[in-house]
């Protein structure tokens, strides 16, 4: 008996699935294109489709009769063995490969954004806390890590990361998200792609492209965008992952923009995605994206209708179940409403994907290799490293920080003793066992008290809840402000509770009005406050949130963000000096808690002071951080201050650390563009470097400036590097210059695609 | 000695003109593009530079060497008795003329949004009342007043009206706007603009365009919209003013849309509105909005591009003087910089306005005919009966008002004794009064405490303030309680008090962070409540505030706005029953503080409630005011179902007043199109008819629709009307149905342009 080409190896891909494509039937073609969501049950025995309602009420056997694109959520919707849930998963993908004539199974999926959402794993800081870093390295070590435990599970995609921009902070998705500026998404999220993809798991982008901008903050609620902002704000980490990260997989937004829904835009999924960048993988629909054209959007009558939208606009995947990709979409096309070459070609990505990825092989085995451990002390490690690395130190003005080791500490605040206030929403704990009570978090997640108790062992530490995060009940101030008046030093840890849809004050559908503290946290501050014991204001938020009330008023301010499973050593580290503080800020922090939306990159206009009541400058601003220690900033040198618009421009200079600890600079470098044909941000961050150095070190940068970065899209719509002056600024945050260099492009306005530089070297 | 041909009333215009600028110097030319800030001494005598720094230092005599397009402001800057102010600005314009080889005067300007903007002149209620009266016909007779004034008073163009459409109610200028739909935009500012043009003013339409949606509600602040925003939502009340009000002149926007400031969009200022709509008029300045693209929008290096951009952009006139329009530009065309047929362009455009306003004929004279009295009984009666219908009954629940004549009234709240209370930010006395301490308000504006005892002479009236309208300050709480203890009903009078940037806390300059009242009055309302006593709580704002906190604690709630010099007794009117409540909400009412921008023009997507953890309901829709009486809404027909896509709709009903007193009810037609190829609001207002009835009255109306009135913006950019189903929703507010047709659109897609029609026809 003869191989069939497709089956062998040694054929090129596209053919191979040329030669199936043309022997499967269109039902068999379209069950390649949606997935269905299942749970592996608790007890590891067969697949359990948990939530099979929202699967539409399909049956089972019925459902993968001809194949099935995707097996969606296997571990990510209860708790289960990591070894039982990988079992069950792979008799799943035996029974799907079994009942479809091909024997192809799924592509598993999986959540995995702060690490792989599964019973055990690892909860790594949240992608905030990532761009706090300003470490892409460590970055794509965690996605590594990431893809590693997804791999040997079973799963094939992760459904991450997120590049959205921030645009509103009051947006509950923000926590997922690696800050408000395109660049720093851009190399962090890019560094996380190149880790997941380098473990051989599919990394999924999302959301393409604009849900950031949901207007008002809602979450899913339409976005007033321009095609500036996407082309110059919204776009460029996409860009940059798929260019360098060589991502696999879109997920296309909820969203509509200025009345274009995402999923049904042909110019976005396909003129831009592939025609102009070139992408050759799978887009996926968010999870019942494409229906909402239907019911959320309205741009379809009926789910036929939204599947030829889908469709035809690029979205090769439905997700979670076959809503409109499954019998309406074949009925369509038998009735000529779908063109079948549409079918043809979304099946044809979604094969070539299996095939590159080993499932339309005949040695295919979905078993596991051997007993897993998604929590292992090397994972542990890194989570903690980048958790170290997160944390902000916004202000230490009496040099507070470091504390001490004997001082008697008073710990208050709801989010202190809280496991909980560690995580963020897509974490196991937070995302999954808010629906089984009583299961326990899977992994150890030691919480501030316990750190700052473990941190300071000879200290006095006591400890009060004082409030609920988000509840009104002030009957605990009492016992706070008691606790912290008898101590040398309070320690507030207040923050966010993440979780989803209104479970949570921070995640996915927990969006709010305004940025004050959730509840009556800023109360409890202010009694805390009054008490007149220095108070260092520890922050466990998953956005934000207003702080110009307490200006001046409190003894040292650290945000943290959702610092992950080693978080609360982490934060105690800062506070005893153990581990110095090196986070910068990937987010604004305002002053006041409305005035929203407003993020770092505005132009003149946004900046304006004396045209409103309203004050637009934060508090502190993006890039801030501060250290234990100081750094000079020395040796500055530029290159000859005339470039052609295809030139690049090198800028040096030492830094050393004049103090007498060990302390991270992170080196930012902005551009400023003092007039160009459309109006520019102020100041937006083109390069950075984090440096580590030891007191008394020192270490010289170059950082090579191209013209590319420089271009923006002008009002014809093309990306352009036009002639003109340009300034450099080499600065600690977007609020303050070391240095600057002038320079000039010279030369014709150069019109740029997918081609040009998108990252500033910094050398060594 | 012949007459030169362009002194010749007998030839065209255009050939005047021509003849004109053929005789006219670089010099001359470039002097009709600007104006001269000037004020009239308060003495009258002669014409007194009081900004002469804002001109930039130019000197009077230099200034106007060459002739001058523009006089500025010559009663908005002082109180100067009008009859002096017109004796002074004829003196200018004698000695204007005088200077200039051609003697031709200036285009006197002034603003004159809620009436002129003089000293002494008729305050009539602020657009936003306008819109919730719902009365065109009788804002187009207080145009026409308004225009009678001004040209009495020897001015030719009024800076008014706005029609910027409310896309997020914290901006301070949401007290100019009509409100947050563009259909009631539209129609009432077109009748506005007939009025005043009708009087022989120029009316300006501004501001062109984008401006209310300034993000962050910030003034001034960069907006962030597409296309299709811009087109369907911004745009049209432009496009109906201009079609329909027939009005002369433009003002070009500060602000920047999605990277492109207004004042350098050829696009906007010349290919929509010259030569898609056909416009002829002038296209003016916002006050330093040209130099503005140096220092604020920074697309010009300097005053020279910033000319040149703006001239090429459309904008014809500089104001208020000539910072890039006199010696930058002169010198840029010279250099070769800037073609001199730009600077043609603009000025044969100045000129033929100022050859139909008679400037260019040798029998022009600008003295006044006689004294001027600019408010008269007459103006006065239509600024009651304005401020009457635009009072707004929000909530009524145990049917609290009207109040009995004897109950004994306790007034308080910051607003009920300041007849400051009363007026918009763009009425003299709050817009200049401010910088002439002592100066008299120049009218008699009573008070709602005045009008409350003048109403209810046998009623005992008390009084006290609570607090201020925006210091923190509660010390006159218990005072204010005291009263209200004392009452039968507290009518608690709370709101703004409207000044220019930052004076005060709605107007322009005066942006709030989010919707909640202004200062402690929050408070005093709740400590209010707290008595037990029955309370009506009478707003007077610039903007909508967030009621929700109070929602079924209150006894009645009047939502007046700022309803003019004539305010007080149609406020008090309403509390007694001598006025009917008709007014209905021109914006909707929140029910919280933040979650901001929000407007009633969502798409589903912008409605949904289970995504967020925000509801965005408002607490009262657009369109939303109750009555003193009951409306029977009888005998609902439409035509047939199906109608061609460019064909008409009749809808027909009868309306009766079951009641037993007069009332009035406002008739609302909403579309609601089901599935379109682009999102489309859940509900939009397209047509509308007030209707006053005594008891037992009934009318039948029949709603013409046509299917141009669906048509929207589609992906390409066209407008089309699309085929298909809609559902036409009769209702009293955007929140309420009480008849629906659904009809449905046959035969091709139809791309329909400047010729479609724009309203609903109400017959008889």
């Amino acid at each position: 008996m003869t191989t069939a080409p497709w089956r062998d190896p040694a054929l090129p891909a596209d053919a191979r699935v040329t030669d199936l494509l043309s022997r499967m039937t269109l039902e068999e073609k379209t069950a390649q294109l949606y997935g269905a969501w299942v749970g592996a049950a608790a007890d590891g025995d067969g697949v359990a489709p948990l939530q099979r309602e929202m699967a539409s009420g399909h049956d089972w056997d019925e459902l993968i009769a001809h194949g099935l694109g995707q097996l969606t959520r296997s571990f990510g919707t209860a708790p289960v063995e990591p070894d039982a849930g990988a079992r069950s998963l792979a008799r799943a993908q035996r029974r799907i490969a079994a009942a479809n004539r091909f024997g192809i199974p799924a592509v598993a999926h999986e959540e995995c954004l702060a690490g792989f959402t599964a019973w055990r794993a690892t909860a790594y800081p949240v992608p905030l806390a990532w761009g706090a870093s300003f470490d892409p390295e460590l970055v794509e070590e965690m996605g590594r890590r990431i893809g590693r435990g997804l791999r040997a599970a079973g799963v094939h995609q992760g459904l991450a990361p997120v590049l959205d921009v921030v645009r509103d902070p009051r947006w509950g998705r923000v926590e997922e998200t690696i800050g408000e500026d395109p660049y720093l998404v851009g190399t962090v999220g890019t560094a996380y792609v190149r880790g997941l993809e380098s473990a051989g798991v599919v990394a999924t982008l999302k959301h393409f492209a604009g849900y950031a901008a949901s207007a008002g903050a809602r979450n899913l609620a339409p976005v007033r965008a321009g095609v500036r902002e996407l082309a110059d704000v919204t776009l460029p980490p996409f860009e940059m992952a798929l260019r360098e990260g060589g991502a696999r997989s879109v997920m296309a937004a909820y969203t509509e923009t200025d009345g274009v829904p995402a999923s049904a835009d042909p110019r976005l999924l396909t003129g831009l995605l592939r025609q102009e960048w070139g992408f050759t993988g799978t887009v996926v629909a968010d999870y019942f994206g494409i229906g909402f054209l239907r019911t959320l959007h309205r741009v379809a009558a009926d789910e036929a209708e939204a599947a030829r939208l889908a469709l035809a606009a690029g979205v090769d995947v439905e997700l979670p179940a076959p809503d409109c990709y499954g019998p309406p979409l074949v009925a369509a096309v038998r009735e000529g409403r779908v063109p079948e070459a549409l079918v043809d070609r979304a099946a044809r990505r979604v094969l070539l994907q299996k095939c590159e990825l080993g499932l339309l092989d005949e040695d295919w085995r979905p078993e596991p290799d051997g007993p897993l451990d998604l929590d292992p002390a090397r994972n542990r490690a890194l989570a903690r490293r980048l958790a170290e690395e997160s944390v902000v130190l916004l202000d230490n003005p009496g040099g507070l920080l470091p504390l001490a080791p004997g001082t008697r500490i008073a710990v208050v605040g709801p989010r202190a003793a809280d496991p909980l206030a560690m995580l963020g929403c897509y974490s196991f704990p937070s995302h999954v066992l808010a629906d089984h009570p009583g299961v326990p978090l899977g992994i150890d997640v030691p919480t501030v008290l316990d750190s700052l108790r473990a941190e300071f062992p000879d200290a006095k530490v006591t400890s009060a809840e004082g409030c609920g995060v988000s509840d009104p009940d002030t009957a605990g101030f009492a016992e706070a402000v008691a606790r912290a008046a008898e101590a040398d030093v309070c320690v507030a840890v207040l923050g966010d509770r993440a979780g989803l849809f209104g479970r949570g004050t921070s995640g996915e559908g927990c969006d709010v009005s305004d940025l004050r503290l959730p509840g009556v946290q800023a109360e409890l501050l202010d009694a805390l406050v009054a008490t007149g014991v220095p108070v260092v204001l520890v922050l466990l938020t998953g956005r934000p949130y207003a702080l110009g009330r307490w200006h001046g008023r409190l003894g040292a301010v650290v945000q943290a963000f959702f610092p992950g499973e080693e978080g609360g050593p982490a934060v105690a580290g800062v506070l005893s000096g153990r581990v110095g503080p090196s986070g910068r800020l990937p987010v604004s922090v305002p002053r006041e808690p409305g005035g929203q939306p407003w993020t770092y990159l505005q132009p003149p206009l946004g900046l304006a002071g004396e045209v409103s009541s309203l004050d637009p400058t934060p508090l502190y601003p993006f890039g801030h951080g501060r250290t234990y220690t100081e750094f000079a900033w020395e040796d500055f040198e530029g290159s000859a201050a005339g470039i052609p618009t295809d030139g690049s421009y090198d800028l040096s200079l030492t830094v050393r650390n004049t103090g007498d600890r060990a302390g991270t600079e992170v080196v930012q470098l902005y551009l400023h563009d003092p007039v160009a044909s459309v109006t520019r941000p102020d100041v937006r961050l083109i390069g950075y470097r984090r440096l580590d150095l030891s007191p008394g070190a020192a270490r010289r940068l170059t950082f090579r400036f191209h013209a590319d970065l420089s271009s923006f899209t002008d009002c014809t719509g093309a990306r352009v590097v036009e002639p003109g002056e340009l300034e450099l600024r080499l600065g600690p945050s977007s609020g303050e210059v070391r240095h600057r260099a002038r320079l000039r492009l010279t030369g014709p306005v150069r019109v740029v695609g997918a081609e040009r530089r998108l990252r500033c070297d910094v050398l060594p």
